[in-house]
């Protein structure tokens, strides 16, 4: 990337300098004391992005990794689980529970939209009982969110280990994962954790131990049992990604100086401050208000401006943003408004989108 | 680590600057055209160290992870398997089978030996048919290498596929995969590759498609299927670790810069070197000559010495060496003498071995 692209697609997003130095440090054996030191910083850095308790576990792996190791280590052969699906990455979560033979129902939303907490529990109650719950907090292919309290309140009201992808949403929306019913947490270090992609995040709560420990599918690499062992003594069970760790570190210290809450302002802030110059432009946003995600927004072009030609349009001056998925194919674009974006970036980007669509012959809307 | 440390542990190994600076660049989106130049210059550069046929592919791993992927890419529940066990690699694979519910035939080796390929033949045809062997090319905990064109001779005498766990030799000694007879290897950036651990590495003989496409273990992030279907067009099935990706590159392009027998052959010299050494200062050799790896020396103090205390000795000089594991566990020092390691950098740990030697009170063998 020429430095003065600009990278909205979601995620990876731009990692600050301060991150990549990090990254750029000298490997240092994983058995040692100075690991063990880098260990307990990241470990307790963490933790307050999960909501304060429980324990979070680093693989070198992906988001689609997390997601994974969240299956094999809760569930066994034949299981029947529940997923909510609003996009592609709920439906690649339910087609990771398959590939694992377990039994996966869909709980269906519109592209776009979020779940509604009364009409998903009159459905786990008609079709249940489920072993667990998938859910996605924050679909980055829809920039549509999941009201998390309130599911959290209803898999808890029936005893059902709720799991949750977090990928987009960590460390850029609230958590309080123990206080808010949520049995597992799955993440990865390339989104709102500004870093370079290559680490998995897990998080496990207190409770949910005894199940991890009684699932039976096959696991080895991603066997949180182990993880858990091995980080009794600040370790991992084999080789960690130790750059990787030295830039999430590095990471966590700029959220840190920064303010958690202010971080969650500002990127609420920004999703707003998108939505708002978007419809100025006579663009759609594809997620309402009420469910729209604070760290990913999409919509469709003004009528006679096609999506495909807006990106290349985009790409043409610079910017990378990123089209739809599935049924959205085609038909959407996505930006992020993850990390370390202000004000002045949003407005720099919506200027230039601006200027893409007047190529396109795209009259602006009246403010 | 202080940049006056020296870490001779048999990974991770010192990472050049360069490569460390590669590191550090800007992340990039992996579903545009710099990602697809990435992918195709890597694939290139890597080809060579596998042989030059077949197909590489990089997962966001560890060498664990790369063990993992070939099970379930390779074999249906309920296959028998025989495994090669020399050492502690070799007994973490047989038992990553074991979790994927395979039948796994141990065929022991004494630690610090390496198989001979006639005894093997014939236990293999006393004890199959086998759905594949596993084999470790050279077993980091001991030092030992196999004879890996003679064993693939014997698989392919007997159609049996076979797999190598190759992690702290590719980059390192020769391999002709496919001309020898191997259907994947198994390898991670760590360790002769000098890049940052972080990446699992995965090769494929391309007479292996149909065996990989029938295997019946669950699988999805490590699915070879999906990372073949994604490299068609120079992507992986989702976010890959670019960053490391950018630290191979460069580490690659030093490798083949020097040239890759120039590199083989100096790995050989530094193993001669530092068993001369080694053997001058009252140290005994656990390898024989003839199975010596050429990336890892591991040795018996002299008589009164300890292994524990020696490596605490070496520490308090700033030298990092690892030692036994399983039944050696406490009796031996591993050194490695991996990547960009020259004479001079033999000489000086050499030296310092034999202070912290005098120190403990050895008394060094006459030269």
């Amino acid at each position: 990337m020429d430095d003065d692209e600009i990278l909205l697609t979601p995620g990876p997003v731009p990692v600050p300098a301060e991150v990549r130095e990090a990254a750029a440090r000298q490997v240092i054996h994983h058995r040692g004391a100075a690991f063990h030191q880098l260990y307990a910083s990241v470990r307790s850095r963490l933790l307050p992005l999960f909501g304060g308790s429980g324990d979070p576990f680093l693989f070198p792996g992906s988001g689609t990794g997390a997601l994974e190791a969240a299956v094999v280590n809760f569930f066994s052969p034949g299981d029947r689980v529940a997923a909510v699906v609003m996009g592609e990455f709920g439906q690649r979560w339910a087609s990771i529970a398959e590939s694992f033979g377990l039994e996966v129902r869909r709980y269906e939303v519109e592209w776009g939209k979020a779940p509604e907490a009364p009409q998903l529990a009159a459905w786990l109650d008609r079709n249940g009982p489920f072993a667990g719950l998938l859910l996605t907090y924050n679909e980055t292919s829809t920039g549509a969110a999941a009201d998390l309290p309130a599911i959290g309140r209803l898999a808890r009201e029936r005893s059902l280990p709720l799991l949750i992808d977090a990928v987009s949403a960590l460390g850029g929306m609230p958590l309080e994962a123990e206080r808010w019913g949520v049995s597992l947490v799955a993440s990865a270090s390339q989104k709102c954790l500004i870093s370079p992609p290559g680490l998995a995040l897990l998080w496990v709560a207190p409770g949910a131990w005894p199940q991890v420990e009684r699932a039976g599918l096959p696991r080895a690499y991603w066997d949180l049992r182990e993880a858990r062992r091995a980080g009794e003594r600040a370790e991992t069970p084999y080789t960690p990604a130790v750059t990787l760790w030295y830039a999430l570190e590095a990471a966590l210290e700029r959220i840190e100086a920064e303010g958690l809450e202010s971080v969650y302002e500002r990127h609420r802030a920004m999703a707003e401050r998108w939505r708002r110059g978007l419809s100025r432009l006579g663009c759609s946003l594809l997620a309402e208000e009420r469910v729209a995600s604070p760290t990913v927004t999409a919509f469709f072009p003004p009528a006679g401006v096609e999506a495909p030609e807006l990106l290349a349009a985009l790409r043409g001056l610079g910017v990378e943003a990123a089209g739809g998925q599935g049924p959205l194919k085609g038909r959407i674009v996505r930006v992020a408004h993850m990390g370390e974006v202000g004000p002045e970036d949003v407005d720099r980007a919506l200027e230039l989108l601006g200027k893409a669509l007047a190529r396109l012959g795209a009259r602006e809307a009246k403010a």
